[in-house]
């Protein structure tokens, strides 16, 4: 195998994970940050809560690799015995650790009477470990060190997870290992399908020197342009990267929708806030997926108003006064009724731009003329407005997705434009 | 290792997997669907495109399984391997298959320009396979028998994946196995948290025949208990499932908000549907998360009308109706307010339960008297209402998890007490 970086293997324990109850999506996490900081995973191995099994993998992948990240397994319940494992395979005993106590007590402060006896047992640790107190839960992260080799077991739960990596783990690593110096720099792109990315951009990307790495990471809608390189000379890597993205920018223009691996809802947020700009929504097919994606962030009230979820007609004529007519002639799916509620949608809320949807997110209520995916968008401000057909594709989910996605493109282009 | 059931291992094979690029679902795919005809699977290992990986991980497979399925790595570039580091394992050489080249070029029959000689080398296979042609794509299953073992080998893109394993493997392995009776039963408990549904459960827990295995399995706000069950005779295991689950009713009443795993927004859908009713939302630090989850429900048309998204106090005033004294009063996370919010949609909308949601979602707006996490829910009907004071956690995003379940399941409660 392979070995030029420091190998890692991650262990997902539960066996809600072999019964197919729950998709492991925490290891693709844990593989993305780790490949930042320029560490390889070797395997990926989803266990049963079994002790026996635990330890075996445990010994196998440190044949392979020098660290293991492992998670699940760490609740107060009977079924969860990764801790009850660790100290067997590490020797040691249970202990009381009076800070992982308080940091529960803590947790719990605002409802003490929900705290219990079985959770309290969480302050139980492995005494070999060192303890990481997790602030996000009860289960603390406790790290191992034996024979140049590091295990780290963490809770599963993927909140707790992404948490405890990023803020706790990773720093440790990065100052425990000489981990090469590794730049990346992401573009959002949004509005090309990959393969039609890759011929646009196939030249620029042949040119790269060859310590720059290009990778695409597409999500519906959207793709993420990563370009990590590593190179003892610093200077020289960021200014190759810089001089990549320059060139990057005139092949690709409005297409960028960032020059940051950021949330869209983050990017449109900062620019409705330094624009000193509101934004109120009307949506029909996507439910208010729009909607609860801009109120993902923090202090979105600044400039989130609100807005009308027209799922049902009634609601479009009623509220957003659109013609019945115009519902009649041209269909829910259509531009006059998006342009009409987002008319609508300003006179009733007092907001400066406004972005309306309505669509077939399906399995049904397809046509010949209007397949399942079809969706029309509209954007109005006071002054202007903008309408867009879209044709996504056969899954409902993806569909809403994509339509959140292409209205938030919608509602940055004509702030863009103003 | 528990050895009752035939033991399966999956083994996904792609660096994509590792750098996180891809979440592997087809894992969880594979672990129900061979659950559901009694197969158990001992371990789930993702792995790169590398011979040497490749072979340890088959044989560390065989070392707990007899049944080993693999996806990935058979496509025709060069950085897939698969097909040939079988023919190193099972010791034999690729050989031409005029059927996979008969069934490549039916696959193209519309598009026979696209047609490549790399793709063409398809249809060279393992001389040592039983071939199974995939009528879905270029990659045909091959299916390995040795010293008792078998090993499959199947395409990783999922819609290939999904159609060989149903239509082609599982239907053999049925009739290649004497499978045992696996019965699994998920309740789905609302409102308890983990460690106190431990301590409440715990005597039933103890009671349980030892063929029975008990799985906690939390998400914010709620927990599936699922009853795994294995044994010959399955007229005695359904019987011991089914008293366990009278027991577990009288035990956990109300707080049992379904026997059957699915998700809440599915249950709470049928529910409606059912009773002929349809529902309206008022979200307020939600701001469309309980809408948008109702709407992930193909059909959700039928029940569910829409609603305001009030997330400024301007648009709970001038659309809902909440008055202004009493907002000021009370501030805008209070009974009267959520109430007002409820009676205001009712009136609005046309339907005929509202579920109102006003809370503090964090990280900052939390006070003394109301700390972030503090949530209040009205549901209504023309007749009735119930309101009901949260005290969730400090996390943003779980908070308005929390507070759309909260306010699914008190819309189900509300039906219920009708």
């Amino acid at each position: 195998m392979k070995s030029e970086a420091a190998l890692v293997e991650i262990i997902t324990i539960g066996d809600e994970l072999l019964i197919g109850q729950v998709i492991d999506s925490n290891s693709a996490f844990m593989g993305q940050e780790l490949n930042k900081i320029g560490l390889q995973v070797s395997q990926i191995s989803s266990i049963p809560d079994n002790a026996e099994h635990i330890i075996q993998a445990i010994e196998q992948a440190f044949e392979r690799a020098s660290i293991l990240l492992m998670t699940g397994g760490l609740g107060p319940t009977k079924d969860d015995i990764t801790k009850q494992t660790l100290c067997t395979f590490f020797h040691c005993d249970l202990v009381f650790n009076s800070d992982v106590l308080q940091n529960i007590h803590h947790l719990f402060s605002d409802r003490p009477h929900v705290l219990n006896p079985l959770t309290e047992q969480q302050a139980f640790v492995p005494e070999a470990a060192t303890i990481i107190q997790n602030k996000r839960g009860t289960a603390p992260i406790t790290w191992f060190e034996q024979n140049g080799k590091i295990l780290v077991s963490m809770p599963g739960v993927p909140s707790e997870m992404k948490w405890a990596l990023t803020e706790e783990i990773l720093p440790r690593l990065k100052s425990h290992l000489k981990t090469p110096v590794i730049v990346h720099k992401t573009i959002l792109v949004y509005g090309i399908p990959e393969s039609a990315l890759a011929i646009r951009i196939s030249e620029w990307e042949n040119q790269l020197p060859e310590y720059i790495h290009l990778a695409y990471l597409p999500s519906p809608g959207m793709i993420r342009l990563r370009l990590s390189g590593c190179l003892e000379d610093s200077i020289t890597l960021h200014a190759d990267i810089d001089s990549a993205v320059i060139q990057l920018r005139s092949i690709l223009g409005q297409a960028i929708l960032a020059e940051e691996d950021r949330a869209v809802e983050v990017i449109l947020g900062d620019l409705l806030k330094s624009k000193n700009l509101t934004l109120g929504t009307a949506e029909s097919c996507t439910g208010g997926l729009l909607s609860r994606n801009m109120v993902r962030v923090p202090g979105s009230s600044t400039y989130f108003k609100g807005g009308i979820i027209a799922y049902s007609n009634e609601v479009k004529e009623n509220l957003l006064k659109v013609s019945s007519s115009i519902l009649q002639a041209e269909g829910a799916v259509s531009q006059p009724v998006v342009e009409q509620m987002a008319a609508g949608l300003l006179s009733l809320i007092h907001c400066d731009v406004a972005v309306a949807i309505s669509g077939i997110a399906g399995p049904d209520g397809g046509s010949a003329s209007k397949p399942v995916g079809t969706v029309w968008i509209c954007v109005a401000t006071r002054q202007k407005s903008i309408s867009r057909r879209f044709q996504f594709g056969s899954f409902r989910e993806r569909n809403m997705e994509m339509a959140s996605l292409a209205g938030m493109a919608m509602v940055k282009e004509i702030i863009d434009q103003q």
